[in-house]
């Protein structure tokens, strides 16, 4: 299992700091949502120059548009770009379009779909490289929200995924378990007094 | 009715020329959600600086994060912000919030929303200012679109709208006679050979 680090800061010099610190103990550089309209893909670009053997994703969270906005994504350096889940079939189909023209992939993020399981299954047809069980930022905030409903979807749908919801040290050994192939830390890393730290304990975790 | 612009391009330099050009004719200028991830939000803030008389709308599509993403978006200059009506209740909630906070406006978009009526009503209620009835432009590059299904859910959700979806000469009055708020054009206007007078057509086609 791979461990990605989604980086939810603001700037790109914040990213960049972020990334010369934790870099070493993670597979793939996610650069966030919030990031990326702050910034423009610029930011990409200038993490992967930073770090040039590390997969990097730009999680464009797309919706429209889908071959234009994975095409940009992917000249500004991408290894993986994100489309959601809730977008029409053809927004998938032409942002695989705009990842086969680039040899790179699309990640289908799943997070807001009511049938996860069915829509997985739907968009790997579709040609995802993965999808991602993702409970977002204001979903983790409510009371009573735990990662097993994404958890167990992940196992159901049979095709390969990520987590992303609040992933950490407790944690990461049940995403395993549950087959993912890709655990996504964000805050856990982030926000921790040391991310070095616990971006080096998360990867220990995975066994 | 008033008249909405989306500039759909990819620099702020691009997006600046196509507003000088339009901007006497429109009510609201908005930047695509391509452009604000490709350049970042100062391109926000450099249209709201070339034109502020102008409503400037920031097409964040956010899908997570609802407080953060509108917050920064007020910040860099926009006027109004649109979130998804596919994400949950707590990110549109979380917009409202920061447009309370700054004393603007939040758009719900409902595009690849299956049951727009029921959703468009939900978020007004929720606090957004006005619904985007939208097909997207993967939507409408399919074989057999029209505009009316959206006009009729418009019409029949009697809450305050815009309708976006290739909306042009030849289709502008039906928007207004189902009682659209605001008409949005795109393609009609950045891709006339003639952008300023596309733009005044339109405006003055609106009764």
């Amino acid at each position: 299992m791979k461990l990605q680090v989604a980086i939810d800061l603001l700037t790109t010099e914040d990213a960049l700091e972020l990334a010369g610190k934790v870099a070493e103990h993670v597979d793939i550089i996610e650069l966030g949502t919030p990031l990326i309209k702050s910034a423009g893909l610029s930011v990409v670009t200038a993490i992967k120059g930073a770090h040039p053997d590390k997969i990097v994703f730009a999680d464009m969270k797309t919706m429209d548009a889908g071959e234009l906005e994975a095409d940009i994504a992917f000249k500004a350096g991408a290894d993986l770009v994100s489309v959601l889940g809730s977008a029409d079939d053809s927004t998938v189909a032409g942002a695989v379009k705009a990842a086969q023209a680039h040899s790179k992939g699309i990640v289908v993020d799943l997070i807001g779909v009511p049938d996860k399981v069915s829509r997985a299954k739907e968009v790997r047809a579709l040609g995802a490289k993965f999808v991602e069980f993702h409970a977002g930022l204001d979903e983790q905030a409510q009371p009573g929200f735990d990662l097993k409903g994404l958890l167990s979807a992940g196992e159901a749908a049979r095709v390969p995924f990520s987590v992303a919801g609040g992933v950490n040290i407790s944690t990461i050994g049940a995403v395993q378990k549950a087959g993912a192939d890709v655990a996504v830390a964000g805050g856990a890393i982030y926000g921790a007094a040391d991310p070095a730290l616990a971006a080096k304990e998360l990867k220990a975790a995975i066994v």
